[in-house]
């Protein structure tokens, strides 16, 4: 904001993010909030970013405790991807991006699933087209539906959880803060116990859901207080409504069904079958 | 943020906003930007507020020099609008909003325009019918053009060179603080007097709009050095493409022009008009 007034930006200026999640999404909040809101592009540079944050509309800032509760839904003009970026990603950076790759998988499309497991996911393999499909298929939801009133709850898939646990380890003293997709990826994990408990999720499905993620992830030791703690901060969660918890489930991989309550029990079930 | 944050408002919650136009430009603009949105209610306390502030969507706040350069467009739920609050308003206040409810006439009714003219406005008055007439106004030509983009730039008439002046008597050392309509109504005086030269508003009518506020409103004295400043300030103004300053001008009391470029050498010409 400062450098834009500073610059005299305009309202017909139009601002370009280029980096990450955490770039795109707050110049996205701020592109919508100068002057009653300017056009944006954004260049996503991280594989995060390319797949889910860049695109679909939602800006937002963390605040205070809580992450990503200020923010507002503005299209960027245009989302330019250029998968060279890659090359220059960490890692862990990289894996955390991959686990929105997988949920677009579960939540949407068993072949696109079946496609990523059997695919060296690497930077230094060309993923433009599993980018490509990964993009088409949050692209297509949130055409759909904008506004998160039904089938965009989806993309929430191990969301619910996973917000909580990424919050809650970025301020522990004793757990390791988290990267966005690593705790996506265990909220996914705890998510498909509960799918297997209530929404006729097979055990193999699970299984498989478990195994693939903890070839790529750093198991997470959680004690009681601190499961404890995480489902304090769900109550935070902007999908909740007053007192109930509500998830999105898997009746199958590749089928959503929404708006699950869930008891706070199975939760530490999900824990347990983690662990 | 921090209140909603802390009370762990929901994205069913709804903001209530009771007060004066920053009240509910903030309230607002919190609301419409915690957790991507949520509902809100106005209730403004002030005469300003009632007429203009709480309805048509804009809110916004003040950030870093500038005023209102951060906001958004979001529409209460319902605007409610008490008279009775008025009676505990100070004069100065309640003159503050005078000034848009001429405004209202200046740019799309000689009819209104006339009536207020012959009206004692005062707080003691039931004022009901009058506000009611401008918040018409006002809807009626926000409703015509939400963003914008045509029509709606008419309820600018006043504030190209008013928020200059508003934004550089608040920083200045020797001339005083203006409330708001203070301030727009030196610009109606100044954007009058440019429409006399440019757009064919009669001598007469001219005098009228000068006259009128000149009764209400203390005369503020500005030497060259504060004109050239405000000038300056004026490249700020959210409605200016780069370089131009486009003013919205009076054919005649209750019909506007839109998109008028005006010189740098007229302006001072209205500023010697109006001491």
């Amino acid at each position: 904001w400062d450098f834009l007034i500073t610059k005299k930006a305009n309202r017909n200026d139009l601002l370009i993010n280029v980096g990450g999640g955490l770039i795109t999404d707050i110049g996205g909040f701020v592109a919508s909030t100068y002057k009653r809101g300017i056009q944006f592009i954004n260049i996503p540079t991280s594989l995060l970013g390319m797949i889910d944050a860049s695109i679909g509309g939602k800006t937002g800032i963390n605040f205070s405790e809580a992450k990503n509760q200020i923010g507002t839904i503005a299209f960027a003009e245009m989302i330019i991807i250029d998968t060279d970026y890659l090359k220059s990603l960490p890692q862990k950076e990289f894996d955390s991006g991959v686990a929105e790759m997988f949920k677009h998988g579960l939540i949407s499309s068993k072949i696109y699933w079946e496609v990523l497991q059997k695919t060296n996911l690497s930077i230094n393999n060309d993923l433009l087209e599993l980018i490509y499909t990964s993009i088409q298929i949050k692209n297509s939801i949130v055409a759909l539906d904008p506004e998160e009133k039904n089938i965009r709850k989806s993309l929430n898939f191990g969301h619910t959880l996973g917000h909580a646990i990424e919050s809650y380890c970025l301020d522990s003293k004793t757990l390791k803060t988290l990267l966005h997709g690593e705790a996506i990826a265990i909220g996914m994990v705890l998510e498909a116990f509960l799918s297997y408990k209530l929404c006729g999720l097979s055990e193999n499905d699970l299984i498989a859901i478990k195994t693939t993620f903890s070839e790529i992830y750093e198991k997470c030791e959680f004690g009681d207080e601190n499961i404890k703690s995480i489902l304090n901060l769900l109550k935070h969660d902007k999908k909740n409504t007053h007192g109930r918890v509500n998830f999105v489930l898997l009746e199958a991989i590749g089928k959503c069904r929404l708006d699950v309550e869930v008891s706070e029990a199975l939760i530490y079930d999900a824990f347990r079958y983690y662990a």
